[in-house]
C-alpha cells in the first residue's frame, strides 16, 4: 500500500520497451539524432504548433531553467506559496536565475486567483530599481494540492500577467493527470489558455527520467541551449530521453497511465469520504488525495503497511494530522481497497 | 564506421538488463531505496574505503558540482588548458561555483606537469584579496588527448596542490578506460595517489545516464546534498541510476567494456601507424586516437562512411587536419578493419 | 519642507571637516592606512569588544555582503515582509548569496515576533534537501516603519534563531536613530542582545558615503575580505570612508545628529496627532513618521512645498493615502512648524 | 617618496572644494538631483554625443557591471592576461556576469594584438553550446603595464570584435593619463575608435571615490539601472559622486592632474634610463614606470624612504627584481629628484 509519491514507481512497460528498442547501434550525441528529431516533431503535433523542446533530467531543472530563460537582474517571479518552485526545490529557481525573488501568493487548495496576482503586481509597480522587476508568473498544473486550474482560470491569470508583459510558465510535473481530468487537448490547456513555457513532466507518470521544457514561442528559447548546457542538463545520450518520450506518448499511453492514477485516487477519496474514520481535506481532481485522520488512525494504517507522508496543514484539531496519498500508474485497485478496508 | 564519440553508443546489454530487472514494484524516491544503498556499498568496496557517493545526470554536472563543493569567493581552479572543464562545459564550473576562475595550464598531450602547476600557484601566492584564492586542482583521467597520468604523476601533482592545502579533483569521464590501461586498482588510481573527489563517469562506457561524484573524504560532502538538489540533479527515481551502476560494476563488466574500447583504439592506432596515408599525433593510451591526415584523405574516409570529428591542432602542415577517432564498448573489429582498409 | 528621505541631506559639517582634514599626503590604499586602523579601534571601543569592521559604499551592499558571509546552498533567510532587504534592494541579498531565499514574515509596524519566526522555521525543519536550509535571521533597527525593537525583543528573537543555530543580522541603516531613542549602549543594542553581525549605517545620518559591516565574532569574517573584493566594494581610497567615520563618531556627534532628527520627527508626529486634518498610522520611535491624510490634503501640502513619499498601506478608507515623513539631521524646526501650520 | 600606487593620494583641492560646495541643503537621492543631471550632460558634451552615465564606487564594480551588461549564459570575455579584470579583481567580473569565462590573451607590454584576439576567437567559433559564446572584448587604457593603445590599434581590435558582433569595453582606470599622453579628444579615444562602453576612472587621478560607467550606445544600458542596484552600487547620496566629477572635469582640471602625473613618471623614467643602477623594463607612456634593479639596490632605496611594489616579471637575471613606480597628481618633483639622486 504505497501512497508515498508517484515517483516511487519505476517506468511503465511500454516506456521500458521503447528504451530497449532504441538501444542498438550508434546515434549522434546531444540530441542531434533522428529519434530526438522525431520526438520533437511528436511534440509539435501534440501541441498543434511549432514548439521548441529541450529534454532535461529533473523537474526541478525543468522549472528552474524554464524560468531562467526570462530572467533579468532584480527579477521577481510570482508563484503560489505552496508551489514546488517555492518550497521544494532548494532554491534552484533562485540559483539558476541569478538570484530572482519568488513572490509567494496565498490561495486555497494550491491555487492563486487573478486578483491576488494583480494585488501582488501592484506592489511591484513602480519602475523603481529598488523594487526589482517582475519577469514571470508560474502556476502548477495539477497543483501541489491535487487540484486543477480550468482553462478559463489559466486564461484569467494570463490576462493579468500579460497586462504587465509577463510570460506564464506552467509546472506540469503532473501534466498528464491534469489533462486526463479536464479531458481537453494539450493545446487547450497550455498555449491556447496563455501558457508560454511548460515543464512537461513524464517521470512521475511512467518514465524513468524524462522531463521536457516546451517553449510555445520558440524565439523565447534563443539562449536556452546555452542555459541548459551551462546548467549541466545537456544529456549526452539524449536518445535515452527521446526513447522514453516516444514510448510514453505513443497511442495515448501517457493518458491511459494518468487516467488510471486519477481513478485510483478517486477511489481512495470516495472510500475515505464515506468512511467514518477520516475526512477529505481537499476534493481531489488529479492523483493526490489529502485526508485528515486521527494520529492513532495514521499509526494503525502504517502498522498495517500503508506508506504515506504527513503534510503540514493549518486548521487541524488536536490529535489530527493530514496525510497525502498519491496514486500512480502502478497503484493497484487491490492496494486501494486494502487501504480502505482498514478505515 | 562510427568513431565520432563514445557517447554515440547506447547502453550495454548488461546495463540494460539491470535496468529492466529493477523496474518492478515501488522504491523510495531520491536515493532512499535499498538498491541505492547497496550500490553505495559497492562503491565503498570498489575503492576499499568509506566514500560518499552521489549520482547525477551528466559529466558536466559531476565536475561542476564536485568543484563547487570546494568553492570560496574569488576562488581559482587550476586545470589543463584543453580540459573538458575549461573548454567543453559552457562555463558550468564557473556557474555552479558562483564565479570561480579556471586557470588554464599548458602542457603536451593533455597533461600538465607539477612544475607548471607550481609556477601558476606562485602567481596566486599573495594572500592579497585582489588575486582571489586557489581552491582546487583538477585533472582528467584519461585526459582529453587520450593519454593517462601514472599514479606517480598524480601523486606529484597532489604534492604541489597539498603544499597549498588544495584538494585534487579527477574528471573520470573515461575512468574505466584509464584504469583498464594502467591495470591497477581504483584505489591506487585515486585516493592512494592523492585524489580527493572523483567524477566517476559511466555513461560513455556503457550506461545510458549514470555519473557519480565520489568523495574520498566524506566530510567534504557535508553540503553536497544541498548543492546537488539546488543544481537540479537530485534524480527522483534515483534507482534508475543505481540499477545502471549495479549492472555496470557487476563481475568486472565495466572493465571488460573499457578493455574492448581500448583494444579497438589500439588496433586503429597500429593500423594508422603502419599506413602510408596518415600519422598519429599522440600515442594513444585509452580509447581515443588523434591522427593527422590530408584533407583529401579525410574527405575520402567520410565519403566511405567514416564518422569522426576534426580537432584543433597547432603545428600542422598546409593541407593537413587532425581528427579524433573514439572507440567505444560497441565498436566492432569489423568497423576498425574496414576503416584501416581505406588507408 | 523636505521630508522625502534622510538621504536627501548631504554630510554634516563635522563629517565634511574630517574628510577635509585627512585629505593631505599619502596613505596606503585598501584600508592598510593608520586612519583606518584607528577608526577600527574606535569601533572596538564603541562596542566594548573586539570586532571585525569592513567599510562598504552602500547599505544594500552592507546587508547583502553581511548575509552572504553566512550563505549555504539552498539557504533561507528570515526577514520582515516589509524590510529593506526584502523589498528595496532589487534582489541584491539573493544575488550576493548565490540565490538565497528570503522568507518574509508578517508582523505589525515593521516588526516580527519570536513566535512568527518560530512558526516559519518549523516549516523549514526537515533536514530534507528539498526545503533548503535556514542560514540567518535579519531584523532592521530602527525598522522601516519607524519603530524600534527593545533589547528584550531582540534577545527573544535571537533565542529562537539560536535554537536552530542561526546568526542574527541587524540592518542598522538607522542605527543611530534607534540607539538615541533607546538611550542604551551600542553593545546593549547589539551583541549583548544576540546580534552577530551589523550593517552600521552612517550615510543617512550625516555622512556622504559611509557604511560598515561589523562582525561581533571576528571568525565569522574569515572570508569577508574576499566577499567584499569580489563584490566590488573594496574602496581603494578607504581612508575617505574612515575619515567620515572618524568625524561621525567623535564626541558623540552621531548621536547628536540622530537625536535632532528624532526630535524633529517627534515634533511632526505631535503636531499631526493634535491636528484635525490627519492621523498617525504608527506611533513613531525614530525619525520616520507615517501619517494618513486625505488625498486633497496631500495635494495641498505638496502645492505648499512639502516633499514626501506616499507609502502603500492596507486598511485605508476611500480618499485617504498614507505618507512617510522622514526627518534628518538637517531638518529644521522652521520647516516642521511650517508643515504643521498647513494642517 | 611614495610611488606605491596612484590611489595612495587623496582628492585634489579642486575636487574637495566641489564636494564642499555642493554639501548644502537637500537634493533628491539616487541620482534624481539637478547636479547629477548637469554632470551627465557634461559627460555628453565631453564625448560629443549622447551617452548613458552611471556612477559607481569602485573600478572593479565599474568593470564588472559594464561587462555584465553584455552577459549571456556560457559567455566568454577576451582580455589581456595581465589585465586588472583578469588578475586583480578577485573574480568580480565572473561573479557579476553569472560565471563568464575570461579568456586571457598574451601580448607584450600589457597589450594584445588583433591577431591574437582573432586566433582566440577562432577557437570559440563553433556555435556549439559546449564552448559557450563570446560576449565581449575588453582592453585597458592606459594598460596595466603603463603603455597606451593608439586609436588605430583600438580600431583594429574593434574590427576583429565586430566581425563577431562583440562589443568593446575599455577599462579606463587611468583614462586621463592615456588621454593626456595621446593628446586627442575623449571621443577619438573611445567611440570613434570603436569603444562601446567605458569604465571612466577618476579615483586614481584626484577624486575620493568616483567611477563612472559610460555607455556610448545608451540602449545597451537598458538593464543597467537594475544591474547597478542589484550590485549594491546605487549610491543614495549620488550627488557626492556628481560633485567630485564636476570639480574633476571643470576647466580641464582632470587633464592637468594627469599631465602632471605623466610628467613625473617621465622624469622618473628618464632618470632611471641614464642612471647606472637600473634599467627600464618598458618604455612608459602614462604614469607608471616599470624598472629593474638589483635586490640590493631595491633594499637601499626602501631604506632611504622609497615606497614601491615589486612586480612579477619573466626574464630577469638572478639577483634582479622588477618594481613598479607610480606617479600621481600629488607626486612632487622633489620626491622624484630625491629618488633619482639615490640611484
Amino acid at each position: 500500500m504505497i501512497f508515498a509519491s508517484d515517483n516511487w514507481a519505476g517506468a511503465s512497460d511500454a516506456v521500458m520497451a521503447a528504451l530497449t528498442r532504441h538501444n542498438s547501434g550508434f546515434a549522434p550525441a546531444y540530441g542531434n539524432d533522428p529519434l530526438t528529431e522525431a520526438v520533437t516533431q511528436r511534440f509539435c503535433d501534440l501541441f498543434e504548433r511549432e514548439v521548441a523542446v529541450f529534454f532535461v533530467a529533473t523537474g526541478t531543472a525543468a522549472n528552474s531553467l524554464a524560468l531562467s530563460a526570462y530572467a533579468k537582474p532584480g527579477g521577481t517571479i510570482f508563484c503560489h506559496a505552496e508551489s514546488h518552485v517555492a518550497v521544494d526545490e532548494c532554491g534552484a529557481p533562485e540559483f539558476f536565475s541569478g538570484g530572482a525573488k519568488l513572490v509567494a501568493l496565498a490561495g486555497p487548495h494550491g491555487k492563486f486567483s487573478p486578483k491576488s496576482l494583480s494585488a501582488a503586481l501592484a506592489r511591484h509597480d513602480s519602475g523603481d530599481v529598488h523594487h526589482g522587476q517582475p519577469v514571470a508568473v508560474t502556476i502548477s498544473q495539477a497543483t501541489e494540492a491535487g487540484t486543477i486550474y480550468s482553462p478559463e482560470e489559466i486564461r484569467a491569470i494570463k490576462e493579468v500577467a500579460a497586462s504587465r508583459g509577463l510570460p506564464l510558465h506552467m509546472d506540469g510535473a503532473r501534466f498528464a493527470n491534469a489533462l486526463a481530468h479536464l479531458d481537453i487537448s494539450p493545446a487547450e490547456m497550455t498555449w491556447k489558455a496563455g501558457v508560454d513555457v511548460l515543464s512537461f513532466g513524464a517521470t512521475k507518470n511512467g518514465c524513468w527520467c524524462a522531463e521536457a521544457v516546451v517553449f510555445f514561442n520558440p524565439q523565447d528559447a534563443a539562449q536556452f541551449g546555452y542555459l541548459r548546457m551551462r546548467g549541466g542538463q545537456n544529456l549526452s545520450k539524449n536518445r535515452f530521453a527521446a526513447a522514453q518520450f516516444e514510448g510514453y506518448l505513443a497511442d495515448g499511453h501517457w493518458l491511459d497511465l494518468a487516467r488510471h492514477a486519477n481513478a485510483m485516487a478517486s477511489r481512495l477519496a470516495d472510500g475515505i469520504h464515506v468512511s467514518e474514520s477520516g475526512r477529505l481535506a481537499i476534493a481531489p481532481q488529479a492523483n493526490e488525495v489529502f485526508a485528515v485522520f486521527s494520529s492513532e488512525k495514521i499509526a494503525a494504517l502504517r502498522a498495517a503497511g500503508a506508506v504515506m507522508h504527513e503534510w503540514p496543514s493549518d486548521g487541524l484539531e488536536a490529535g489530527e494530522s493530514m496525510v497525502r496519498l498519491v496514486a500512480s500508474f502502478r497503484t493497484s485497485r487491490e492496494d486501494v481497497d486494502a487501504f480502505l478496508a482498514l478505515l
